[in-house]
């Protein structure tokens, strides 16, 4: 870290990879992208091209032997995430990783107990949704009492449909509806409730139109409920089969009000009255609803990266995602309530 | 009136009539229906198997003669209101009289000096968005100071477009676009801003899809500015060519904040969420926004009459109403303010 | 039945009580309200002066030998529902009930049982959102196939929290939350779900605010799963403690789009934007809300009985609804997912 | 331009002209902020720390001779557009400038004149709400055809009350309301309506709250009609005394349906319950509404300019948008109609 510039590689440079390594290369303070990885030659290509000349690599060791590299962002396949955050951290990176930490509850300890091996060294996973404007917002004003002690938590992630059903084929590396969409849920809940302990989940699933998912025993729609220490809960929402959009809501109940985020997740501030009735648009993916959560994220990632300050998530709270989100899918497929 | 029942006759059984008759038939506290009259056969017929058996005539005279009678409801053309509104003070009965009053003022002026010599009637213009449960939460907020000193209001009345422009037919009788729809939005203005005093209007209009409205001077679209005594002001749009229903709304700007009532016309408490968008139904018709309101209407006026009690709107109101909507059509006719 | 005309009596004049005697004796073509009875003198007299002369008892079988007396309507404490249905029933009359029909299950089989006996009298149980106007149109788009195949059902009934805590003192009786108020959002899944057979329940309980609940095994705030077979899903939210008023409220997912009822309770068409914000104000109490279907209900139970037609919900529907509920009750003692 | 990057200078740093600087800074692709003038001390200094170290001037003439400079960004006080326009295009450099181009008619066709001379450079009027993501969205459904026809734009310029009323010092130069607010609905109204010629205004106001307002004859709150050739029309609202936040809102009513652009002004996608019913809150500033559009909006004019385009919104646009806004203002203070 030269002048107080962070230095940074970007790995991986699929569709999120490329939006992650746009706004390290032009929209960070304190950042500067220096490096690129992918094994796609059209991705190295790209990344020649669009992101202001970085050193382009074809593999991860090679990237993390760039000179002077600072920090590493992660944006890979779920499955080497725990390899990829170890061999960083023992390069001595600091290390930005796209959620979930692993699908392993196992590798997720792995990785916290090298983590501490490198005190100074900042590890933190995307849970993209704890930067979103309106999330903190309504965090900010549950911290400071307005809706007096919360207990509850109902949170959605319900994706548009996708007709081709191309998902199915990834299915079986997913982990499953709860670990690859609910985590987020998760973890807003764990936030929002102020991170009490799980004690009981129960979930069921069904598959509303993607029978392919039957194979790997994956449903496309599922529902759970999760039981805190103290009496909180949480209930929780995951869909792949929406027919107007990418819907990410959250409901907070608390003893003197409720606050809702993100109800209908309209597309902009239209409206249209027509012989279809009175109708706002929806946004059609994740990343329209949360592209300036994205970058306020990595902005925090890297501030704390130079000012030498704890980020806003620990590891820990990785690992509780990923241990509740791994508790409801043994009830998905055992059927029974599960004890954490 | 014996027991304190009010014994009323129905004049008119047209649309609204009918409605008007099956309310004071079953609804009304206090009233029976005893009469109905209409030149129409088929109308009379309805009136004897649908009401509980009032008396049925072909004429007003007729029904102002049955035995015992006390008051009348008017639900007749426009243009006979005046002469009827009398004939029925003259003959002794309190008269509710459907809006407007009359389309010319000194029509208006004749009938309200003709009800000061019966002072123990009562007479009664049914502007009916005054009895209207929002709108009177509206006003009741707005009169204990809840937004401050109100000083401006807009207001809409808006129809669902009629592909078969029947309507053009009725319009020559109809008084033009203000006389018949904005009435309403003016006695609104007038009853939520403390009645000040008109001052100089300004209206323009245009045919946006009834071409045969032309011949009569009219036009399907029209806005308008009204401004009052003391810095009052109100604005005024009427539409018939709504492609997604029927939108009355009213908006009252106050020193210390505003009030809307009926945004968007919502038919009812269901939400679609489809490939669309995520809609809401409006209402087809004003019926079906204020089909309470003309049961409470008709239960004030009744109420009035036993209890000996003046009603909540006057005939000066209704005259009001009637000369700023005359001045509405005058400026739209004339191409320039007109002064009141 | 003489003319056509029902004589019906009103068992209980309680503040439901009262609402439903005046709506039998003034509202509901068909109807005639001849009798009423309670144990209360206060109530008695009310009912002699507010409800057009019927004849007032002290006791149920008094009522019950009412000459000519066609149907009773009763709206009763819970527990002694089964017995006055059947008594009903064994004296010839046709019965509508208030929900629940029971908190045991083998009452309602018992009552199911006498019914069966009574082939010619109606039963109807008073599940009254059925006959809410919003809930009819989404169950008809529902029916047409607008939302394609429904899957899911995500339903609420929230109280506005009385800070008296009166109805704790009311809680060992009312059978626990889910059978006091989610039966309501069974039976209403199960009806927009096309009555699929419960398989299996979960669910989970906090006390909020009242600790008072803690004694009977209550809670105030409750959340469940309930899983149907064929894949069908309903996900079921209590509470008694909302800050902002009663708010019932139900989504329904399907293959094709989505169904919301009733989100956000608003109490009327006024919004109002001050130094608070945006707002709209909510009902207070379920009356409120479903006022006009409380109507509907009784003027369809009236048709049922004249017409010699089925009514629209069977004994066997409510059975169903307290069946399931007594499961999640039996759930959150138990701590475990319960089959069915 | 070298290497096809745009060389631009900021003139003016007070609060617009830092955020118009910080985005030539760091967030337009091909532009590089190379200088900044200012005759505040302050802002100079201001400017060299934040701003990536542009060269910092005291006076317009000394940037404008900075060599290699290719584009000026005027965000000055709005009596020195005219002279600060035709001095930038002299000097042979394209112009950005924000909105008013000036708050006299021969001023603006001055301007229109110098701009004919010099065909290779480019001249904006910063109309911001061109250039925001929704009425984009709204312009292009209405060009594809979705609301028929449009004939009406019924649009708002709402800002929240400073109760304060420090902007009441300003008003003898701010043009009056309409000039200093409305300006930017006059320009929608035409973009979104096909730029119809105008042909008759009417206006009023009222002084609600800032008494002081009368020494200059303006108002805090105003309405308008515009009427234009072909039967269009637009009414206007401008506001500097809302109670609950900034409000831009525009309808565009078509023959086969309406758009509503930014009704509420939501703050974010919270929404909250509690004792003050169910509200969310509203931006406070036009700033917060319009950020986005703002650098959406300079992106497009360094694009025209590097690729040779002409710019979104002509001068002849400005200048018809002062000419409708001067002769509401020439209504207001003349009480009558004006003719274009």
């Amino acid at each position: 870290m030269h002048d107080g510039i962070l230095d940074v590689g970007v790995v991986g440079l699929g569709r999120l990879g490329k939006r992650h390594a746009e706004n390290l290369a032009f929209r960070v303070p304190g950042a500067k992208l220096v490096a690129a990885c992918s094994p796609s030659a059209e991705e190295r290509a790209w990344a020649e091209g669009a992101l202001g000349r970085p050193k382009v690599y074809a593999d991860y060791p090679s990237l993390l032997a760039h000179p002077g590299l600072d920090a590493v962002f992660l944006v890979t396949p779920n499955t080497v995430h725990p390899e990829q955050i170890v061999a960083g951290l023992k390069a001595g990176k600091h290390v930005f990783c796209e959620k979930p930490l692993s699908l392993e509850l196992d590798e997720c300890l792995a990785v916290e107990a090298e983590a501490k091996r490198h005190p100074k060294l900042k590890v933190m996973i995307g849970y993209v949704r704890r930067f979103d404007a309106s999330y903190q917002d309504a965090q900010a004003r549950i911290a400071r009492g307005d809706i007096g002690r919360p207990f509850l938590v109902r949170s959605q992630t319900c994706d548009m449909n996708d007709p081709s059903g191309f998902f199915v084929r990834f299915a079986p590396k997913s982990g499953g509806i709860f670990l690859d969409m609910s985590v987020h849920d998760i973890d807003l809940a764990r936030w929002l409730l102020g991170s009490p302990a799980p004690r009981r989940v129960f979930s069921v699933g069904t598959i509303a139109v993607h029978a392919g998912l039957a194979e790997c025993g994956d449903v496309d729609n599922g529902v759970a409920i999760c039981e805190f220490a103290g009496g909180a809960m949480a209930t929780i929402y995951a869909s792949r089969t929406m027919a107007h959009g990418h819907e990410t809501a959250t409901e907070i109940v608390g003893t003197a009000g409720r606050i809702v985020v993100g109800r209908d997740g309209r597309a902009n501030e239209v409206e249209v009255a027509d012989a279809h009735g009175i109708r706002t648009m929806t946004v059609p993916t994740f990343w329209e609803r949360f592209e300036p959560a994205f970058l306020r994220e990595t902005i925090h990632f890297v501030d704390c990266v130079r000012h030498d300050r704890p980020p806003g998530l620990t590891l820990h709270d990785a690992t509780e995602a990923t241990r509740i989100a791994i508790a409801l899918r043994d009830s998905l497929v055992g059927r029974r309530a599960v004890d954490l």
